[in-house]
Order: structure tokens, then C-alpha cells, then sequence
């Protein structure tokens, strides 16, 4: 917290304060880049981002005209053949990735799958898959089912002790699994350290960049990072299960030797011949016939990172997410509330995480208020900060919200008890 | 050819019976469910089916209602986590399958390797996954990498062999994995012979439903069949890369032990525990995110066959091929062309192919008149036929066409022999 600009336990100060650090913010114009409903304030942008306003356009050309007129003859005419390494190449910019090692497709999870067997496969003869038993579920899940299929280990070891466990057992180690933003706290790792680390063991990374790609700076090329998966849905705005990515980093194309061998990754597709033949490059990492509106959605998406820097970018959610965290201190003390997200710049992500013993009849009553967040098991609320879209008044108004309900007991209405089917 | 309507040489004569049976054709008006762009005649909608005019308004509300301003509410506000299974059912209604058996969701090549991962564990012991070599690339592709991960051999065994081949070999058999329509000639085989052959076997059944869902009659329940993939994007017209489907019998469910581990099959997805525990029943054959908007076109797709009974669509397809196959020997004698497809309606799918060695250059000539069929290497022209808004014109102008393009020697064109990238 600033102390020059704290107001203890005045709201209204903090709500001058955001104005003001709205009113400077070189990035507000990016707003107007989405199509945000009236009397919505939204911080779940890294659950599921929100509409860009490029996308309706290019859904309705992607339905009329490409598929409905164009017909079959798309895949040429209009692209589609190209569009997983077209928009994989546009993902790249976002993720430090030179052009030509990122594949656009499929859902997180499978592609998670893929890329954990042609990692693995680089390193026969070791038995460890090291991954956080914080994990996101799917990656635990996901590594369980290849190390079961290929023979190894799965050794649970949180991210902080992951240079420990690689000092003790690394040349046991094929790969590591990891996330540099905790999904839960927003705690952001040292991609580079670690990437160094895993490297100095002789094994491999696989990043899950889900809560990174488009939400701080990742520099995938620079840090010399093996394999990443990132998902297009959260802060990369894309729609609802919009396509995955997979970074394989360029000196690996020649062995990658991954599970899922669709034909899309056939060295020459239409010749239907019937054994594999990779292709070369990442277009071997392609698999099946993408989900193309869907895919042209998240591609229409991206075009509101034009000319953004992601310095900026990072700039403005170390604003947003400090001001939430130094507002939360002032105007929630002493209502059982506890920060989960860490307090030093570096080591937060572009969430910041509240932990309440009532954490989702709070949510709830939130959300009732047109205040969207979501929650975590067991006891967190997570707020989102899209620094394309989302304001400091935006993180006020969720602070400001959340002490009104903690006075006067309103979360405790017991319709905010009743769990949705999907929380 | 019927001998009493057959006029060999006479294209009039042909156009006139093809009036004639369009104006007795009791589907006829499911035509107006679809959007066909003028001057086109579209015979590819086997490769990408053409747009339903349900769509696009089902997309505009799923963008702007749903999406934009509904936000993360959606996945429980407007149903979309019930989506994979709810059009699952309705997937199942048109193969034959009873509801809680199918799921939608991932590309045809991912459901592939993940089927077929579940259906080889189910026999242990047995080493070999017959497949047929000339089945689609990525089932040959995936059946290799999958035997690959689980220590089986791929045997090539034809689909006319494959009683032979169970018979002689039969309790080394784990799956065998086939589809009823071959994806090049049309040809139709016995499921239920051949899924019994295989139950006979000991051995278990993967059938590949791309070139038969929505367009015959399948029926994967009274059959007894075990697994099923099937595509959406053909004869169901679901969009370009619209989800795949899988089905899984119920008698399987408990011990489906697939490779995909995703999240979304976890019985608890939301707990977010750290350990694969599956869900009960189909749901633990979801996977990851689905791609919402493709998915949710596919729905809309799908009420294009409201009311429509199966057996009506098998009744008009084989009206159509058969009319176009009568045609084609009538209008195309001497022109060098010769039917890859069965006469024998029960042998026959709900495609025609010709061979011709200038396939290619044919195939551009035609797509140049407005008439859109696609070539299979080496020599094949494929014509599709979706009787929900193919036409016997339709079946007539293609002929029609041909025969003046090898009359005129048109397609000869340098032009017309230059490959495109996706052909």
C-alpha cells in the first residue's frame, strides 16, 4: 500500500484514487476494443474473457460467406488450412515465440497430453514426470495418464521446491510440469530460473502458460523454454473453449514424437497415404480438423492486442491488482479477509486472491451485484484484471462491494449458499 | 439403371426424370433448412456439409447474449457445461444409440486415439488391432501410435477380410477398428454382421461413423455395437471442424479406462482434487474446455433433422446415388470414366464415386461451372449427397456437366491441373 495515497478506512478516497489512476492510464482506450454489458463489473476475465468487439463481424463473415458460400472451397480460398500455424504465429508475438513454433488447436487438456509424450519421449531412460500437486487438475491428470502410458513417475513437488528436487534427482527427471501462475493465488514463478534449472538437470519443461499467455510478458524464445500450452479463453479473450496453443521450441521439431498422430501433422496430408510421416516443423504438432468458428473467433480476438506492449500490458495489471490488494488491506480489515496473492510486484500473476471462510456465498452475493468473480475450493476468491478492459474504479467496486456485504451480512442469505452446477 | 426410365443417350430425357423424381420427393422441403449459396451445385457436403439456416442465429445469440453478455454465467445459465452430453443425446438419436451414450466434443482424430486407448484396455492379453489399410489416414495414424503406447500390433486386414481374419486369429484380436462407408468408393459394409464377427471374436468393435452419421440409417444400440466415432462437420453440416462425437455403450462405461484424463471427466470437476477419479457413466468420456460456439452451431445444426426419420433420408439417398450412378454409365459411356461406388443399394453409402486418370483437372473444371465435388488420390471424383437438400438436378447437372467437359475437352486446361494446397 502507498502510503502517500492511502486513505485507511475512507472509501471515498479510494474511489478518487482510482479515478485518478484511470484517468492516467495509457491503456484505457483498449476497452472500447470489447463489447462489456451495462452494469457489469467483470474480473473473471481470467476464467473466461470477455467478448472483443472484432469478433461478431468476423463470425458472421466466417458463417455467411466462408462456410456458407464459400463452402468447402475455404480451405483455400479463405485460409483455413493455414489458420492453426497463422494464429499459432500470432500467439507467438504474445508469448515471446519466434515465428513458426507455436500450433493453434484442440483443447488445453489434450493438448497438454500431447505435449507431455513427445517431452517425455525426449528423454528415454529417465523416470521422473516432477509436476505441482497444486497443479491445475487437468495437468496433474494428464501427467498421471502419461506416465502411466509411457512407464514413468509422477512425483508430485511444489513449484517452490522445484530447484531442490532437481539438485537431488535430476538425472532421474524427464520432465518438468509446470505453471509459472499459481490458478488459484495468482503467484507468479520465475519461468527463466527454472527453465534454467529443469535445463541444468537435463531435462525438459512443459509450461502451462493458461493464466500467462496475454496477461504478463512470457518470453518463451528468451528463457529457452522447451514446450508450452496455453489456453485462448482467458485473458487472450477468444470465447468460450476457444482453441488451445502448443509452443514446441524450434530445436525440438526434428524428434518430436508426440501421441496423438492426426493427420493434419502428415508430411503430405492429402496424399492419404496410410503410415505417418510427420511433417516438418510445427505443423507436425497440428492434429485433427480444428473447430474453424471457433478458431476464426479467437483469431478476430487477438486483433485487440494490436499494437499493444505487453509491457504496458504488465504495467497496468501490477496496478490494478496492487491497488486492489492495498484497497482490500484498507477498506476489508478485519472482516476475515486474507490475501492470497503475494504482495511483491514479481511474484504476482494478473489476479488477486481474497481468502474468506464464506468464499462463495460471497461470490455470489457479488455477482448479484453485477460484480463477476469466481471461487476456488476451498476458501478463495479470485479476481481477474484484464489490462485491456478492466479499470481500477472496476477493482474499487469490487472492494467497495464486498465490505457493504460484509456489514450488513447480506452474503449470509441462504440463496447464496445453493451450489450451481458449476461454480 | 432402370430400363424402363434408362434414355442412354438423351441428357433431356435424364433432366426431365429428375424433375420428376425432385417433384415426388417427400423431403424435398427440408431444403429451405439450409442456406445454399446461388448458382452452386453442392455435392461435397460429405467432406463439409452446407450451412443450416438455423445457424447463424443461434451464433449471433450464443456471441452476443451469451458470450458477451452473460459472460462466465453461461456455463450454468444457459446450460453450456450440459452441452457435450445434451447433444450427445441428440447425436445418439441419429446412430442409433440411447441417451447417456454419447458425447460431444474434440476434433474426430483426438476421439479416435481416445477410444481406441479405451477399448484396447479392455482386452488384455490380446495383442493386435486389425485395421483396415485402406481406411482414412488419421484412424490408420492413430491406430499405429495407439498400439505404439499399449504394446499392441496393427494388422492391415481389409474390411472384406475381416471375417477371415478373426476367424484364423481371432482371440489375438483386442479391437478392431473400421468403418462401415469407405471415405473414397462409398462402399457400405455389414455392421452388424462384422459386429458380431468381431463379438464373436472375443475382441471389441471401434466403427468410424464420418461418412455414415446423418446419412444412413445406424444403429449402434440394437447392433451391439461397442464404440463409436463420428464426425460433425459431413452429413450433419455442424460447421467446418465442428466437435466430433464419441459413443461409448453403457455396458462399457464402468470400465472405459481411456487416455485423455481431462477434467471435465473427472467426477468432481470442481473440487479440483489432485487425482483422476472418472465420473460415472458417459460424462467420464468428456475431456477438456469444448470449442462452445463451433459446439453450439453443431446444436443448431442438428435441427435440420427435426421430424426426419432415418429411413426416409436412406430411401431419398439411394434415389439419389442411384440416379446419378444410371446417369453417369447413360451420359458418360466412352468418356473414360468408370462407377468406384456398388450398384447394390445395400453395398452403397450415401456417395458417388467415378475413376477417371484426369480426376483432378475434372474435379477444378466442374468446381469452375458452380458444381463442387471433391477428388480422392489417385483417381477418384467423390460426389456427396446429403438428402436433406441434394436434389436429382443436382445429380443431373453434375453428369450433365462432365459430359460436356470431356466432350468440349475443357477440363483439359492447363489451368485446371494446378494443385491447390488443400485439395
Amino acid at each position: 500500500m502507498d502510503p502517500h495515497t492511502a486513505a485507511p478506512s475512507d472509501p471515498a478516497a479510494w474511489a478518487r484514487r482510482a479515478a485518478d489512476l484511470d484517468a492516467a492510464d495509457p491503456l484505457a482506450g483498449l476497452r472500447s476494443r470489447f463489447l462489456l454489458p451495462d452494469g457489469v463489473v467483470y474480473l473473471d476475465g481470467n476464467s473466461l474473457g470477455a467478448l472483443p468487439a472484432a469478433v461478431p463481424a468476423a463470425l458472421e463473415d466466417a458463417v455467411h460467406r466462408q462456410w456458407g458460400t464459400d463452402l468447402i472451397r475455404s480451405w483455400n480460398a479463405n485460409a483455413w488450412w493455414d489458420a492453426p500455424l497463422r494464429i499459432g504465429d500470432t500467439l507467438g508475438r504474445l508469448v515471446g515465440a519466434d515465428p513458426g513454433q507455436v500450433v493453434c488447436g484442440d483443447s488445453t487438456s489434450v493438448q497438454i497430453f500431447n505435449i507431455l509424450t513427445a517431452a517425455a519421449r525426449l528423454r528415454p531412460g529417465r523416470d521422473l514426470l516432477l509436476t505441482d500437486p497444486d497443479h491445475f487438475p487437468t495437468d496433474q491428470y494428464l501427467a498421471a495418464s502419461v506416465a502411466r502410458l509411457l512407464g514413468l513417475t509422477v512425483r508430485g513437488v511444489p513449484i517452490a521446491d522445484l530447484p531442490a528436487a532437481l539438485a537431488a534427482d535430476g538425472d532421474r527427471v524427464a520432465v518438468a510440469a509446470y505453471a509459472p501462475v499459481d490458478y488459484r493465488t495468482g503467484e507468479l514463478s520465475d519461468m527463466a530460473a527454472l527453465t534454467a534449472a529443469v535445463h541444468a538437470a537435463g531435462a525438459v519443461v512443459c509450461w502451462d502458460l493458461c493464466h500467462a499467455a496475454g496477461a504478463i510478458p512470457v518470453e518463451l524464445d528468451a528463457i529457452g523454454a522447451d514446450f508450452a500450452v496455453g489456453c485462448g479463453y482467458k485473458y487472450l479473450s477468444g470465447g468460450p473453449g476457444a482453441p488451445a496453443f502448443a509452443y514446441v521450441a524450434a530445436r525440438h521439431h526434428d524428434a518430436f514424437d508426440h501421441a496423438v498422430t492426426g493427420w493434419h501433422g502428415h508430411a503430405d496430408p492429402f496424399a492419404m497415404h496410410g503410415t505417418y510421416t510427420p511433417a516438418s516443423g510445427i505443423a507436425r504438432a497440428r492434429i485433427g480438423t480444428p473447430p474453424m468458428l471457433s478458431m476464426l473467433a479467437l483469431e478476430a480476438a487477438l486483433t485487440a492486442f494490436d499494437g499493444v506492449d505487453m509491457a504496458d500490458v504488465r504495467a497496468k495489471s501490477l496496478s490494478l491488482t496492487g491497488f486492489f490488494l492495498d484497497c482490500a488491506d484498507a477498506l476489508l480489515a478485519g472482516t476475515g479477509f486474507t490475501a492470497a496473492t503475494p504482495r511483491e510486484p514479481a511474484r504476482r500473476g494478473s489476479q488477486a486472491a481474497l481468502r474468506h471462510a464464506d468464499a462463495y456465498p460471497l461470490v455470489q452475493a457479488l455477482a448479484d451485484r453485477g460484480i463477476i468473480g469466481d471461487m476456488r475450493e476451498p476458501d478463495i476468491l479470485r479476481f481477474g484484471f484484464n489490462a485491456l478492459y478492466v479499470t481500477h474504479a472496476d477493482a474499487f467496486a469490487a472492494v467497495a462491494a464486498l465490505r457493504e456485504i460484509t456489514a450488513d451480512g447480506s452474503y449470509t442469505d441462504a440463496r447464496y449458499a445453493v451450489r450451481a452446477a458449476v461454480t
